[in-house]
């Protein structure tokens, strides 16, 4: 009876991996170790950009909404693994039904020997998720945005991924995107963007036709953040080889230097010379732009090619950002549409031109340029109607964004009941003279008025 | 003469490492460089932890003790790696005395081979001793501290670590723990919490019969903190098998990827059904939570397995948390005992259970549940005991607490003369009207009181 | 015709890498990816020093001035990244025109094999260049210093660098820089020395014969950066072996390890026998001045020399920001001359002591002393002979520091028409009354009186 309770328990709980490679040479056994090494020391990195999104986000918004943006980015890591685990790697990866999506290696069954490849993919999709949640910052339902990372990586996303990465219709029909600019970059604008619309703007962003700056609380946090997510784009790009290829890694990841510091060069030198001086919020989304625009190409374009599409990244971001931000008024606090979305469409059809197989500019003529573009606009179609249907079904419940006192009060009021900072001295001296006298030196404390038992008492 | 003077200064300072490995084919020198790039990268990941653990507890306590946060922490990696040097490697690696301890190997004397082992030991030494930090955070001298970290990691910790993993007696026994949760966590733990019923809970923390929140002063610090941290611990889990092994690597990473991610889900759910909102705090400790609870057992368990470890270990969090900061009355100010003690007792009392190796729930019985629990029990014994000795010793010649005075006017003045921030404008600019004046934009300004002059006529 | 466009185009944008290892052996090209994996591995850490260049130097300055350190920081590595590419690698390493400076090589032409070599390097003389950053923050225009940054990672650290690494006079003669305490370290000290005697002291820093102390905004943030510059010298010491080498490379981190933790207890200890108290800035740097210390020696010291090396470095690191800031009067907000000047003759000179080969303490007397004194003499007259000349001209033609007004509003405001972080609440609110009322939590605001339509009419 034991016995057959544990293989019931065993069949529930899962068997770990088999052998990862049935190495016929103590060689291959050894390819297959530094592999191995190279594909999680690029996860870890990927990972880590997670991080680095939390970071840029809080930084570049308002601190009363500053747990909750940390909520949303620690969620959606968190939500996305196991999400992947379930439902989304399958979907990615299974078996091709009729190159749309995938339909096995649910719960990885069947694919126990893949797990450090379903490692890296499970962060990647994550990053894809997480997009969104800059991009809809300081007023929309923390649930609601959770119910939507939920159905950007169990199912939009690992679709898209299949098309491109699993052997789906688009690769087949040429199709390169190496890292993700339009599977990971571009896929989470376009449902930020929809989101976006969906929502609306935040209160105050535009009055009285003016468009008004709301800027970012904490800057210094904000860069560190940008800093992070290019340490991590290293492993982003670079681990998308998938081997220790001696000879493709340093291309990949000169590619994604060059680009990343010519676009920072850009876009500081161009709002030098639209705005008169080199804007900080610009310059560091320079950086991103530049990353973003070559995670498509940096395995097939040279240094060369990697400096100008770097480049033209970082003047795309300051026309985009000015786009959405003025002329289309699309509230997007972090610029994260112009970023991942304009900079992701040019990062996949840059390909198109500087690819040294089959870009324009390598005698090739425009075929690539075209299976570009089909692919670009197969995605954008994809998942702005996916994203669409979904929030249009989920606002028939429920709004997805907060009621304008709670906006007006700070989301980590409203929906953590708490605050990121001590706050000014005098209203909490006045209750814990104690506990924050100071001696001399002006700090600021918080205002602990949310204790378990007043909570009860508020509504929620 | 002078070779006499060369060669005793040779015997002082020491020489260098011999060949690592007496290579007999090419193909093991290869493998030894593999497994090298392994434990140093998994090395410098567990060394960037102390980043982490330095972000949570300063973000997580009040600005007016923020230096010594970082003073203990900085200085707890560099005493750690010394001490381990000197004395704590041959402790815990040494030839094993009755398999209670080691006792050769100290100065890495004949161990020059293992080098690479050894870095990789010290910083996770260090990392033990650090969470008694936290702990013991806005009332603890500097120097008690500091005096308490040199006996943890220079004796209590090697000895346990020697008991599991240096062939001592606790592995004979058939104890697991692979990389640490009762080995690092639950030891650290238990110094944490015999120095804080030494030590007693803060100035305010208990009056009247209330239990009051004091807040931390910088959460997105904090949460920064703990994405270093989850970051680091695949180098903490995945290092621990020592080698670059393309089977066992991606299935300890993957259980740590998704016990750290479950127990973040399970506990922001769970704050949300007990305290109406999601809890930024318990949220971003649940993934702390999850990452100790599955180091016991990441080499071991299934993901399904590390799924269900982690999601107990965030439920687990959110009531331990509440049990020793409202039942036991235990001021912990980074609950660090609740997520390394109490999740650090799960980790290693799950691999009963979980173990597919002799688990419950394969059909193994109940032994390995009663070998796992006989280690944790024999852990706490010794460490409890040798701490509570320790500090008694300690309290016979001063005190461990610093004045009701220091304390209120924030370690940070009392033991470093200085303030982390700038403070408020108005009382530095009528100090120093050229300096700060501002220019329309308002931002904090440090009093500068403390000038070496006036410091030596202040008591101290 | 499209041929010939596509041909002269694939001319202009370069063709990517060839083969990296034409290896005959399997075995050989496993060898290829292991050490490749090393090198990315320790660029990638190199490159993250950045981030933690600008959370030092942010931390350690006025928060009036954080925007303008965030832009010199970014904008060092895209500029460094690039130039080292156009110009900078070619005359590091091209082929030597008598010892001096290397002559071919410019845009990686015919060097398309050692991509992942260039990367390491790369990222290493940006580190040159962004030390610079630090000393000379508050008071130099942003144009006057990317400028010097063109010229030192252009032409005068890639000189430099020639010398000893890339086959130049100084190597010839015998001189040992493992990593690069004298190439980047002293370089970028030296230049920091020049540019700030051209540039003078802030304005309040020296009154009426007295020394104030100007202290930074937030030692959190700056405590960060250190950790963070100890993390990626790992891969600054350890990337400097350029293979996998599993002997060399443990040797090389514990060496890296002691010496910075000893460091880190000197300058502690020695503070509070200095000042009464453990001072928190001095022991931070002395981390850092610990990590100068032995970035020229650890590949050639034992254990024990390292953790003698780092001492001595921290107790040095005292006496000399003492030095420069009070006897000397030289203006360095973060100390940057001390450690990574005086640190970094001291880590050069060590050497002639305890390096096992050669060092005066394994009895090989003085020349080895002799030849490292040599090198730092040249590198001195060389570094601060060609920075002063630089300036010299570069201030023909405008000024290098910024106006009164300008310095004592901040460069934020002047230079970047911005602030890093929110501004006092009750200005905000004046302007802004529904965008940031508030709702008991109170917290600062930024006024935002920066609109591109008021900048043009402000003279700039």
């Amino acid at each position: 009876m034991k016995k057959k309770i544990a293989i019931l328990f065993a069949g529930l709980v899962g068997i770990p991996t088999i052998s990862h490679a049935q190495a016929n040479t103590e060689l291959e056994a050894v390819i297959s170790s530094v592999d191995m090494i190279w594909v999680m020391l690029a996860a870890f990195l990927v990972f880590f950009m997670h991080a680095g999104f939390a970071m840029v986000e809080t930084g570049f918004t308002r601190s009363k909404n500053a747990l909750n943006i940390l909520m949303k980015n620690m969620m959606t890591i968190s939500i996305a693994s196991v999400l992947f685990f379930v439902l989304g790697y399958g979907i990615m990866f299974g078996a091709s039904a009729e190159g749309l999506f995938g339909a096995d290696g649910f719960f990885l069954i069947g694919k126990e020997s893949d797990i450090g490849f379903f490692i890296f993919q499970a962060v990647f999709a994550a990053t894809c998720a997480t997009i969104i949640s800059g991009a809809v910052a300081e007023r929309m339902k923390l649930g609601a945005y959770l119910l939507l990372t939920v159905l950007i990586t169990g199912f939009i996303y690992p679709v898209v991924g299949h098309w491109v990465w699993g052997g789906g219709w688009l690769s087949e029909l040429g199709f390169v995107d190496f890292a993700g600019s339009t599977v990971v970059h571009l896929t989470g604008a376009l449902g930020a963007l929809v989101t976006v619309l969906f929502l609306g703007p935040r209160i105050g962003k535009y009055t009285n036709g003016r468009v008004n700056v709301i800027p970012g609380h904490n800057i210094p946090l904000g860069a560190l953040g940008v800093f992070i997510l290019w340490f991590g784009w290293f492993g982003f790009n670079g681990g998308s080889t998938l081997a220790a290829d001696p000879t493709l890694v340093p291309q990949v990841i000169v590619a994604t230097l060059l680009s990343a510091s010519t676009a920072v060069i850009a876009a500081a030198l161009y709002s030098q010379l639209k705005f008169k001086r080199i804007d900080a919020s610009l310059t560091l989304n320079g950086a991103l732009a530049g990353l973003v625009g070559i995670t498509a190409g940096c395995a097939n374009v040279s240094p060369i090619g990697a400096i100008i599409i770097g480049a033209v990244a970082g003047l795309i971001l300051v026309e985009a950002v000015q786009f959405f931000d003025r002329v289309v008024k699309v509230d997007d606090p972090v610029g994260a549409i112009a970023v991942h979305g304009i900079c992701g469409i040019w990062g996949t059809l840059a390909i198109g031109f500087f690819s040294v197989e089959g870009g324009l500019f390598y005698g090739d003529g425009l075929s690539l340029l075209g299976i570009q573009t089909a692919g670009v606009l197969a995605v954008i179609v994809w998942t702005m109607g996916t994203t669409a249907l979904s929030l249009f079904l989920i606002t028939r419940f429920t709004s997805i964004r907060v009621s304008r006192e709670e906006e007006i009060a700070g989301l980590d009021f409203s929906e953590h009941g708490s605050a990121a900072y001590e706050s000014s001295r005098s209203i909490f001296n006045e209750n814990y003279p104690e506990v924050n006298a100071d001696f001399g030196v002006g700090l600021l404390h918080r205002l602990d008025s949310i204790k378990p038992s007043s909570r009860e008492t508020k509504s929620t």
